[in-house]
C-alpha cells in the first residue's frame, strides 16, 4: 500500500492510498479518514462510503463535509474508487458503463468479468485490508449515494451479519426496473433477468434474513427521481416484507453533494449509534 | 444577472450567478449562499469570501463546508471568481498571473489595466450589486484564503468603515516581499515598488486609521509557509503598530481546503459576532 495524499482535518487525518487489488486485478485508490482516536492508536469502527456514477475516491472527501462528523463520532471513513481503472481494464465511452460505473456487482460477461468484481472488492477485500492496516475494529457500517446508495443497500442485504448499519442517499433501489440499472446489469450480467435479482435492493428485501433498518434520504427536486431512483418501489417492498425503513423525502433538494452535505450529520449519528453499541 | 445554478443546502440555497461587470468589462460569475432567513425575505448581513490562485467561484462553495455555518448564523455568503475571464481578457500561461490570479488589485500596466480592476470590483461593484439584488443589509464582513486572504486583509484596510469584520486563512501578508507577490505586483503595477505599498497588508497596517481585529489561521505544515506567506511579518507589523491580531498557528495543517474546513466555524462565529451587533 502506498499513501499518496495526507491532510490534517478536524484533528484527524484525511489520507488517500493506492494498493494492488487482487480481486480487481488493478491498482485501486481509496480514501481513508482517520479520526483523532485512530491517530492515537485506538481501534475505531469503520463507515464505508460508496460513491455514484463518474465519481472517484475524491468526491466524497472533498465535497460532503464528512470529516467533522467522523471526528465527532470517532469513526474511520473509507471511500473507495467506484470501479477498476487503467488501460488494461475494459471501458465504455458512456458515463454510465465501465470505468467509474462499476455498480458494485461481480460481472460475469465479457469484456467485464475479468476486472469488474466490485462487490467482492467492497464486501471482502476492502474490509480485510482496512482491518489489517489501520486501527479499525470489525464494527462496520455502509452508506453511499445514487449508484453507491444501491451499492450500500445491496452489499448489506447480500451479507447478513457483516454490517451493523446501512444508509443511502438518493439510491437506485430497483436497477432491474430503471434505465441506468438495466443497461449496466445487461452488460455486466447478461440478458437473463433472473440473475439480476441478486443485485436489486427491492428484490433482495423480499427474502432478506436480516432486517437492518434502512435509513434513506431522497431529494424531491432530484432530476433522476422518477426515471432512475423511484423510492416508492423501496417503500412498497419494505412494507410488503415488513422490512424496517426510514425514508425521508426532502422538498427542494436535488441529486448533488449539496444535498448529501445537508443531511450527512444524521447518517453519521445513525451509524455511530449502531457501531458504538 | 442570470442565475446559472441553484441547489437547496442546509435549509437555504446555494446559487451561482453571472453578470456583466462594468468595472471589469467582462462577464463575471459569483456564488451566493442565501440562508433560510434570506429566503424568507429577511435582510441578512453578508460575508464576502475571496479565493486563492487558480480558483473560481466554485472552490469555496464545493469544498469548505461553509453553508452549514452560514445557515446557522443567517449570513449571506458571496464568493466571486478570482479575476476577469474570457478571450478578450489578457492572460498568461503561468498559474500565478492573469486569469485566476487577479490579486485583488487595480492594475495600471498594459496589458492588464483594461480589465484587471478586482479591487474596485470587490469593494465597490460587488457590494452594490448584492445589496440591490438580494435581501442583504449593509453589514459586511470579508475573508479569504491565500491570495484571497491577502485580498480580504488589503480590501478591509484600504476601506475603513466598509467592513465590520475581517479574517483570513493562510494569507499572503507581504506581497512586496515574497515571489508570488513580487511577480504579480510587477506585472500589474509596474517596477516602482513605492506603488506596491498600497497593496501590501504589512505596509498598510503601519498607517491604518481603523484598527479592526484581524483573525488569521495558518497551518504549520503549509507548503508555502516560509516562502510565500510569512505570518511572522504580519505579527511584527501588528505588534509595532498596535494593531489587534489573533494569529493561530495549527501544527500539521497544510494549505488545502481540508485546513479551511477544519477552522471555518470559528471564522463564521467571529464575523457573525460583529455583523449581528
Amino acid at each position: 500500500m502506498e499513501r499518496i495524499e495526507q491532510h490534517a482535518s478536524f484533528g484527524g487525518r484525511q489520507e488517500v492510498w493506492q494498493h494492488d487489488s487482487v480481486t480487481l486485478g488493478c491498482a485501486m485508490r481509496l480514501a481513508v479518514y482517520l479520526p483523532p482516536a485512530a491517530l492515537a492508536g485506538q481501534p475505531c469502527p469503520v463507515l464505508y462510503w460508496l460513491s455514484g456514477l463518474t465519481c472517484s475516491e475524491q468526491n466524497f472527501i472533498t465535497k460532503a463535509g464528512a470529516q467533522q462528523h467522523a471526528a465527532q463520532h470517532q469513526l474511520i471513513v473509507v471511500a473507495p474508487d467506484t470501479s477498476p481503472r487503467g488501460e488494461a481494464v475494459a471501458n465504455d465511452p458512456a458515463y454510465d458503463l465501465g470505468q467509474g460505473a462499476g455498480f458494485y456487482v461481480n460481472a460475469t460477461q465479457a469484456p467485464w468479468a475479468s476486472h469488474f468484481r466490485m462487490q467482492d472488492y467492497v464486501a471482502d477485500e476492502l474490509p480485510a485490508l482496512i482491518e489489517s492496516q489501520f486501527p479499525a475494529t470489525a464494527a462496520r457500517g455502509i452508506s453511499g449515494h445514487s449508484m453507491g446508495g444501491h451499492g450500500a443497500l445491496v452489499t448489506a442485504l447480500r451479507h447478513p451479519g457483516r454490517y451493523r448499519s446501512v444508509s443511502a442517499f438518493s439510491p437506485i433501489v430497483a436497477p432491474s426496473q430503471v434505465p441506468w440499472g438495466q443497461k449496466a446489469l445487461t452488460a455486466y450480467l447478461g440478458e437473463d433477468r433472473s440473475r439480476w435479482q441478486d443485485w436489486d435492493t427491492v428484490a433482495l428485501i423480499a427474502n432478506a434474513t436480516e432486517r437492518l433498518l434502512l435509513l434513506v434520504d431522497q431529494g424531491e427536486a432530484d432530476e433522476f427521481l422518477t426515471s432512475q431512483l423511484r423510492p416508492e418501489l423501496l417503500e412498497a417492498a419494505c412494507q410488503h416484507a415488513g422490512h424496517p425503513l426510514t425514508l425521508r423525502r426532502h422538498p427542494g433538494y436535488d441529486h448533488s453533494y449539496y444535498f448529501i452535505a445537508s443531511f450527512l450529520a444524521d447518517h453519521f449519528s445513525h451509524h455511530a449509534d449502531a457501531l458504538r453499541d
